[in-house]
């Protein structure tokens, strides 16, 4: 852990931004105190933060620059506009070698279109997918694709299962973690034509996972498998379903305790079970969704987080290098390509259905 | 309210049915006292029970079959052999004339593929959909589809959309009803080819009704719209996990409440506060899902539920007669089949994008 790792920030990129992205990144540095940042963005606005961060002024480089990509521009125009953005500028310190990794909080769309340009795709990987970690009743899972590709074959949907499991070696450290597919039943007619392609494609053996089958919508949060698969527009709307209904949820309990002069005498006694509830469930503990299948390591964080949510996905960059997320994945994708040896690795278990 | 509605239930279908579908007929009546039922089963297990349910007794006629729809059975399958099933025997029984609705938890695919090919579906609509009812922030939304359609185009998505209209207006009782397509993005680009298509349709003013635009995942629970319209794919995995993580989410909670001595006194007092806020999120006051667009009413049970659940399912058949769901949407379908008087309905609102 005491290796030096450099992380490029897009300083100019999230709602509350640059204030939030500083704070975060000092933040960061409690638990990783040898990180190294190099700051884009706006001087005249950064500077006057940075003075009172003295922690993080000895651990960052600013880079000025005056653009900015838009919340509201579209990918195609950010990558023709923007070269001088700060976006743009932080994803080329990762190409250029000066950075291990680029964390963003701003346009998903521009940071994933100027990421497949800058750091280009992985040989065997033919669009890179957007994953995040979940909470599960067992712990935590994976899930990719979560919207860089609404429209996805076959091969997308195995490459995901591919990346997804070396993610979960690699990071989460399990030594044979479980695959699912997301389809509306576990029985193999169910689901269309893509879903049961890619099912036949990861049951064959020729992929050294362990491929669980088919999974619905409730083993998401059951964590009935460490690895969950599904194509960019199920993922996404999936992905803000929970996270619209875990806030409901919150809202509603909050209002439930407000109800009665009984129930706000309960909520003094039950405070801290409550925040210990609140603490698990958090989306800021879950912030930072990957960019895998890119030659480097991008991260995007939620534009709406604040600088604990940052820190967070400043640590899930940290942790894909540390980790050697991309000289595992490039071994798995290279060994792939030699179909003789594909089997040294992995033991696949063609389990059954769910 | 006092028109007498006879429903038909399939009173082998359901995990613990006999039992549960009894019970759960016998507790709607107390809320619909006038309610009659058919009851199709195994008279050798259903009459003990009933027996015990004088009320219900009074209340229903029993027609005994040896034959049920298994649960793992394909649904070309039980075409094919369920002749004389429970289930079939119900849904039959609303096609002539002899109950106004049926209601049945036992296979949904059975249950779907019977239905249509038994009831038929409507003039104008050229594939049924699942919806079910959702609680919101602002109260409930109807979404649809949740499953009967795993590929839908744009035709699919446009008729979802009039479907889910007619029924917010009629059982609803809202005078105009917001609708939104779910998509990964509010911008008129996101998306794929289906959806812009859909979208497009919707905005052109030929079908009269308020059209939200596009809603992302986080708009269900926040109550965005009155009605949500997606393709069975993605219904049916939202659907499941947001059941999911709110079957998680009440565990979190309970277990917090374990923790500490402390946090066990503030339950007692928060008690009241929590029941209630249960309550509101109960899915057995959601239960029962409405095929919509076949020219007879079909509800499907979770197969899991209760006999509470069971009884809310039967409710929303009988909401489904008593408000004329069927007359309304056969007279909306019409009307669009003649374009000169299209117009003559709700006014068109092109609103805005989100």
């Amino acid at each position: 852990m005491s290796a030096s790792v450099t992380i490029a920030l897009d300083a100019m990129g999230g709602d509350r931004a640059p204030a939030m992205v500083l704070r975060g990144a000092d933040l960061a540095l409690e638990r990783y105190p040898d990180a190294r940042f190099l700051l884009f963005g706006n001087e005249a606005q950064i500077a006057p933060i940075l003075a009172k961060l003295p922690r993080l002024k000895q651990a960052a480089v600013l880079h000025h620059t005056d653009e900015v990509v838009l919340d509201d521009a579209k990918p195609s125009q950010a990558l023709r506009t923007a070269r001088r953005s700060s976006m743009r500028l932080a994803i080329e310190a990762v190409s250029s070698g000066a950075a291990d990794g680029v964390v963003s909080a701003g346009n998903t769309g521009a940071l994933m279109a100027m990421s497949k340009i800058v750091l280009k795709t992985l040989p065997g990987i033919d669009r890179p997918a957007i994953a995040t970690l979940f909470p599960t009743r067992r712990g935590e899972s994976v899930m990719l694709d979560l919207g860089a590709n609404v429209e996805c074959d076959a091969d997308n949907l195995v490459q995901f299962a591919l990346m997804g499991n070396v993610f979960a070696r690699t990071v989460l450290g399990l030594a044979q973690p479980t695959v699912g597919l997301l389809n509306v039943g576990s029985e193999d007619l169910k689901g269309n034509d893509e879903v049961r392609a890619a099912s036949a494609r990861l049951r064959d053996g020729t992929i050294p996972l362990r491929f669980h089958g088919f999974i619905e919508g409730d083993d998401i949060a059951a964590g009935t498998v460490d690895v969950i698969v599904t194509d960019g527009f199920t993922g996404n709307v999936t992905l803000k379903a929970i996270e619209g209904i875990a806030k409901l949820f919150s809202e509603a309990l909050r209002a439930s305790f407000q109800h009665s002069m009984m129930a706000r005498v309960g909520y003094v006694f039950a405070r801290v079970a409550l925040k210990k509830f609140a603490m698990r469930l958090d989306p800021r503990r879950h912030n930072g969704a990957m960019f895998l299948g890119l030659a480097g390591i991008a991260v995007k964080s939620h534009g709406s987080t604040d600088a604990l949510g940052f820190a967070n996905a400043i640590g899930v960059a940290i942790d894909l290098k540390i980790n050697g997320f991309l000289q595992k994945i490039s071994d798995e994708l290279a060994r792939l390509r030699q179909p003789e040896t594909a089997m040294a690795g992995v033991e696949p278990q063609p389990s059954a259905a769910l």
